[in-house]
């Protein structure tokens, strides 16, 4: 079993495709549907009275195991944001932080022997909290985001020594060490601990870096891109439910994990929040990682 | 025979790497001594009196015909700029056009049925006074830039009609067709006649597309970019090559020739100006296409 701790949400977004008010989005939430296509996933986070049956029941038929999805008196978290046609980039509106701001992952018992764990872009010391509450987890995945550099960054250093699987934006790892220069991010992040990380570029795919190798994976190429929102956590998603899943760590394994999360994110991103993978199949999934093998093969000299 | 019609320019560049003065540059100039490495090549463009003879032995010494190289009185066209530590932006201080102003292209009579023309990102009339003037070519590769796009659309869409292979930055084909998707630009452009449009991405690689495929490259991933000036025309350099020396316009043949070209770019970034590619060997060429081959590769489902 998968465990994720995030935020659940509800997003207002406008993209130059249209837009929806209030919808299930929450990096928890995109992260354990796209998991729950091939692997079990259960979720830790919090929600207001405003969260109705009608969501948990939507999770629980998607196989997502909502035990420790916590209640509690006021209002969930809402997010509202914008894009323009340059897609890579989320503008926020509002923050709505509600029942999050006193949130405190209360981890079920029996999530609690978990050997997958994904711990979305938290607050580190949430975050460590849950480390602290977890028995012996074969793989931790730690994600995180620009507000956590800027104001919690030595909790986040914390997270990151604990961390076997480090994914992060571009522009975060950047930040983070004060260089433009991936591999040189790439290096330092792995000299705190994490024997992987993983580096996301947006349209521009990814980059594994292992201590011995580089495997540069590229984006699914698009010619409709409805709302990127929630793509990185679906990307987790998939990269996290296929180890889970197949549940090797080879070169060969994770490089499979990567592209099989590259596909799941490129069909989030082609409808408003989780709308696009409530009719994706295993073989759609086959098929673009079929493509993307095409795309890329290249002979030898 | 490949012909090069371009700039060829004194560089004054600073980087968060150092900075160079009055350093040989220009599109032609790196274009033909990237070609150089494999390929027979002649360059035709101008140069002012400051334009010393040991530059044109530069050039010769490297294989390169330079029978198509002007002398005339004035300065030779001078470009001044810097990068910041984002290194995919130039940002230009000065632009001195002097010889470059009246610059008409005289091609000398054994250059006219060269089969291999590149077309560097010049004034769009220049680019087609030079293909009213050469005889049945087997390929004629274009670039351009966003000036052009800007001043002379019009003349640069006669240009494209003309191009079997377009070469372009992914910011310029955007611009030109009023979109940020890359696939639906890159149908436009094709539908004007190139067969094949090649979208330059800088240290995000290249994507390749035909009418019926996609072949989308990396970048080759370096720790160290002290120059990015010269890299698109470089890799132009490296891609004509390939094809004129292996005759060959198969998906598999352009493909290589992609990865050949991204290689010798990622060399000619190492350094300034064209320093990079003097020491530069087959051998070093191939160790590196073989590493990008490790760098991409990944197994079936």
């Amino acid at each position: 079993m998968i465990l994720v701790v995030g935020s659940i949400a509800f997003d207002t977004i406008k993209t130059p495709f249209g837009n929806v008010e209030n919808i299930l989005g929450g990096s928890a939430v995109h992260f354990s549907i796209s998991a729950s296509i091939i692997a079990e996933v259960g979720i830790v986070g919090v929600v207001g009275m405003d969260f109705s049956k009608s969501y948990i029941e939507y999770l629980q038929k998607k196989g997502i195991d909502t035990e420790g999805v916590k209640k509690v008196s006021g209002k969930t978290f809402r997010w509202e944001g914008y894009y323009e046609y340059d897609m890579n980039q989320a503008h926020t509106i509002k923050t709505e932080l509600n029942v999050f701001k006193n949130f405190h992952p209360d981890i079920p018992e029996k999530y609690k022997t978990a050997k997958y764990v994904f711990l979305a872009n938290i607050d580190p010391d949430l975050q460590l909290e849950v480390l602290n509450n977890i028995k012996n987890p074969k793989l931790v995945v730690s994600d995180t985001m620009n507000y956590w550099i800027e104001n919690k960054k030595d909790r986040l250093i914390e997270v990151i020594k604990r961390t076997d699987i480090m994914l992060i934006n571009d522009s975060e790892i950047c930040q983070l060490f004060h260089t433009t220069n991936l591999v040189k991010a790439a290096k330092r992040i792995m000299s705190l601990g994490p024997k992987i990380v993983i580096i996301k570029k947006g349209e521009h795919g990814a980059i594994m870096f292992t201590q011995d190798s580089i495997f540069i994976a590229p984006a699914f190429p698009l010619e409709e891109v409805v709302d990127p929102t929630g793509a990185g956590d679906s990307f987790a998603g998939g990269f996290v439910s296929f180890l889970s899943k197949t549940q090797k760590l080879s070169e060969n394994n994770l490089r499979k994990a990567v592209i099989f999360a590259t596909v799941i994110a490129s069909f989030t991103v082609t409808d408003f929040g989780t709308r696009a993978l409530d009719s994706i199949q295993y073989t759609d999934i086959k098929n673009r990682y079929i493509e993307l093998m095409k795309y890329t093969k290249f002979k030898k000299l």
